[in-house]
């Protein structure tokens, strides 16, 4: 069934092949990847995008020799399936399985970590100043970014150094037009220009082969320069339009249909025998050969399980589930901004994650995405705020990491009213240890001035939505996890929250559990299951990890429970446990205080359940804490 | 003595004036700060290199309707003189006196508070979408931003987003080719060539005389929409050089010289009245008009002390001082990379700062300088490290916070061994609460896997920074304050220090303090003074916030003293104390502990003793702790 595919058990097998084997090899990792997929569920669209660029780049560069970074990574699975991975990779995002991004842990082929976006570039320019100051003057570093990814700004501050660096560096650009969602910007605009001039290209190529081509080794790199030169020439006087690469000081050469091998081929054969930083301008499809995530990239990003011969989805929804918080997010926020025509939204290219495409339907002028741009989306969100707006920033817990400067300085030290959307929150499961959302109430607590919390269910979400844009509410964070919520109706009538104050959900005499946000379920799943113990448990939902509710805090330290127990599905380390536990021993409680919360490791991907479980942080967890 | 300025209240009072007022007033601005600076330190080159901006910014726009945001900030000297703060100019940066940065609730006229680099196009953009949604078309809204600035990343996601915005937004570049160190990156090399070239600026003269100048407001806008594109046609058919703000959407004005008051208002005024993202390109001299500041405008960045006349610079040292932290850093990291090649070292845009300009003068190849990048700096230093080699990487804290993603995810999530140099720890006192180092402890210590140390003096820094490059240390955080070390023989024989081990400073019987580097030293100075008042006091210096040394506070817990006190200069929300609290309420320890740190607020500026002292974190406040 795959002839070819199972001959393949490192890159070595690839260079034996020839142009055709090459082809053959390509469509049938693409169908291994469908096959496999649609049964086991992975991130689709993008790694169809690039099986071509994998295969020939294993093929003409000495993997693991020439190091090859992969940016965000979930393109890579043609990789990894080419790279000793093919047997293994059905285990693709489950517990113990591969991950669903590049580790240096998981295979020598994997030069560097990924995982969020726009790293690549820097970590290639590491690599390629450590070789030069090793003396290996040969090595190749590759850095795979997609367009999407080449709107954050670290992947701006990798090239305005690279571009200066002499270094054996090249970028490969793989331009879809899609960062998850469609991609935003003057970069995207610049790039769509370039790539769509026809004039452009054939001028191209009739100045290319007048030069005579390839032919000749000795004057290769001289006339390569010159050709550039001369269609650099070209393209701007023909179309206008400057080329952002080549003022950054990058040798720029493209666009190539991504999917043609032979010209990948023979494009990254010359350019591997250039010196200094090169760029290499692909055009590929995303979801290539999956006529159904051709059409529709967006949804079948990570589409879940499918039919792999039409491409049709496998729906698991159904009305008898709660809504997914994501959501209750959706709705309740077009339903805030019909009524408070202050309320803005901004989304860093994470439009149909929040579900924030809802309101961008609705209300075009009032949401803002604004590409991979975490940092800018937030001081953004700041400028708007100072101008009298309300924004909500949606941005994932583990993406808000790179934003956190700009909450500290734009926003915290201003006191502006932006209302910060963790989506995310928690373990996320699948995707593993890079996107994880559990240090946000650890890095958020510290900063002065916000407002914190975490809605229990989806009723919560609402309120707290709903709190946080009444007037002189300052900075406000709601911190929420993938997926189900609680209440199958979830459409309740919104009601204004007291600020920093918790309440108790269960009453008990032996134990406290303390809660915050979504765990709470398990406390009190937990609770339940004591009785049949005879230990009588009460159950505290503190509902704002800041301002903490002290009061409730004293009551619970006078009432002498046997034990306090706190549960978040956050880090240890500075984290809500540790604030509560601050809190007891600033006032001398005796009772003895037991955190369950993610240990000081970093944790891989899995199920949720089975994650929390490994971290003790599951109803068996509490119920063990209780006894 | 400043017969115009001291008639200058607001900018009202400016829009008075005709051309050669204006330029007197420029020029009394100028000696007015010079001469205020010459007693009242302060960031004075940068301040020099815009005072005809800000007097033409302030001429040519609406201000504070209008909205002027400017980067970084410390450039806003002549703008906060004009706009009301004359005679309060000389409190700048002292306690209780003006900010050496805008802000928002300093003036009206500041629209945006600034302190950290590269926010200014975002801070802007998002007033300028709030203005559009409000249908408010006519509001300008300003970005002023350094050359150096813009290679910071979120400029690139804001200019990413703006140049497709078709918002009311201006980008005025000034281009000095200085970031407090010379600039850096491909495209500083941009910015030189399109400015070296007479040829393009004649041609654009021709150009612009040929169609007639401005003498139509008519017609004014479409014919400069056709010079913008000859001027550009021109540019790069001339230069073969790619224009980085076209390619991104921005229409682009200039160079223009950003000291001819003339021209910057015809531009300015001309620009006002287009529509759309419009960038305009000034190049100014840092330093301008104070010869020895123009000859040096790194050393005259803040040059503290100096003769307004003769520029002469008064010299604060003196040999029976100790020596800064930070050149006992620049002299040891030399000293270890003479013995280790595998070291090399990484700053953005602080070489000067960090005393890394020593090792950058005998080591180029090994030494760094990426620009203002911080995240770049991290990723690339991670690069780095995957190839073997073995990055001291230095980054002031308060800028630390850009990559904190970065370090979470390119250097701890693969234990690369990363050592991060964290400069300016702590309270940094003039620079105020953008600069203060407070939030470290807290967001390292929440990261899996980092070995986290403070030095109490330089022969610890010398210790620590010997022991962060033995092998198999993995990722490693030396944090260390602004300032005058410990001891004047700083010079010691360096020996490895035993990886999260504490060790006792003083004993005692009464009273324990357990802290955490630097403060160590008010901590020995506190239990001396409780020496009279019959209080006998130990002092425990723990060197490592993580891992942390539980024996010894096991130790601490057991020997039965009648209060610990912690004591640290970084905040209270999940820092070192909270660390110490939670481990002794773990065991189990009864006796009440007092944590003394930052608290829950923002510290403005003033002298580092005041600011300690509001903070309760002073030899003072130490010894009534004790009591």
């Amino acid at each position: 069934m795959y002839a070819l595919l199972e001959r393949i058990d490192s890159p070595d097998d690839i260079k034996k092949l020839n142009a055709a084997e090459l082809k053959q090899l390509a469509s049938e990792i693409r169908r291994y990847i469908i096959e496999t997929l649609s049964s086991h569920p992975g991130h689709l669209a993008s790694s169809l995008g690039t099986v071509e660029l994998s295969v020939a780049l294993h093929y003409v560069f000495n993997t693991p020799d020439d190091k090859l970074v992969w940016d965000v990574g979930h393109q890579a699975y043609a990789h990894k399936i080419i790279t000793g991975r093919r047997q293994q990779f059905p285990s693709i995002r489950t517990y113990g399985g591969l991950s669903g991004f590049p580790r240096m842990d998981e295979s020598k082929y994997d030069a560097f970590g990924t995982g969020h976006s726009s790293t690549s570039i820097s970590a290639a320019l590491g690599m390629a100043m450590a070789s030069k100051l090793q003396g290996n003057e040969s090595r190749q570093h590759i850095a795979v970014i997609g367009d999407g990814s080449m709107t954050g700004g670290e992947a701006f501050e990798a090239l305005n150094n690279a571009g200066v660096s002499k270094s054996n560096i090249i970028v490969i650009l793989n331009d879809n037009g899609i960062s998850i969602d469609k991609a935003v910007g003057g970069l995207n605009r610049n790039l769509t220009r370039i790539t769509a001039s026809r004039r452009y290209n054939e001028l191209k190529e009739r100045v290319w082969k007048s030069l005579g081509g390839h032919e000749d080794d000795g004057r290769r790199q001289r006339r390569t320069g010159l050709f550039q030169y001369l269609t650099f020439m070209a393209k701007t006087a023909m179309l206008g339009e400057a080329n952002l690469f080549e003022a950054l000081g990058f040798r720029y050469f493209g666009p190539i249909d991504g999917h043609d091998i032979d010209d990948l081929v023979t494009t990254l054969e010359k350019m591997r025998d250039l010196k200094g930083p090169r760029l290499l301008h692909i055009v590929t499809k995303k979801g290539k050969g999956l006529k159904e995530a051709e059409r529709n990239p967006v949804a079948y990003h990570a589409p879940g399980l499918f039919d792999a011969s039409t491409g049709q989805r496998h729906s698991a929804c159904s009305d008898a589930h709660p809504p997914r918080y994501q959501d209750v997010f959706g709705h309740t926020i077009i339903e805030l901004a019909q009524q408070n025509d202050r309320i803005v939204a901004i989304t860093p290219a994470m439009l149909t994650g929040s579900s924030l495409n809802m309101m961008k339907a609705q209300m075009p002028n009032r949401t803002f995405d604004v590409g991979i741009a975490e940092q800018h989306a937030v001081t953004f969100s700041a400028g708007l705020a100072a101008q009298g707006m309300l924004p909500f920033c949606n941005i994932y817990s583990s993406f808000m990491q790179r934003a956190f400067d700009q909450v500290i300085h734009d926003v915290a030290l201003q006191h502006l009213p932006v209302v910060m959307c963790l989506d995310r929150a928690g373990l996320v499961g699948d995707d593993g240890a890079t996107h994880h959302g559990v240090f946000d109430i650890a890095y958020m607590r510290m900063i002065p001035g916000l407002t914190i919390c975490a809605p229990m269910d989806d009723h919560e979400l609402r309120d707290m939505m709903y709190t946080a844009q009444q007037p002189d509410m300052g900075p406000f964070v709601i911190r929420y996890p993938r997926g189900e919520a609680v209440n199958v109706d979830w459409h309740n009538d919104m009601h204004p929250l007291p600020i920093g104050r918790g309440r108790q959900l269960r009453e008990g005499s032996d134990v406290a559990i303390v809660s915050i946000g979504h765990p709470g379920n398990d406390a009190l799943r937990a609770a339940e299951l004591m009785v049949s113990k005879g230990v009588s448990v009460a159950v505290y939902d503190m509902r704002f990890v800041k301002p903490m509710d002290t009061d409730l805090l004293s009551d619970i330290a006078r009432l002498g429970y046997k034990r306090i127990i706190t549960i978040e599905d956050g880090v240890r380390e500075g984290g809500f446990g540790g604030a509560v536990m601050e809190y007891l021993s600033q006032i001398g409680c005796p009772t003895p205080v037991r955190v369950l919360a993610i240990p000081d490791c970093f944790v891989a991907h899995g199920s949720v359940a089975q994650l929390k479980h490994d971290c003790g942080i599951d109803v068996d967890a509490i119920v063990e804490a209780c006894q």
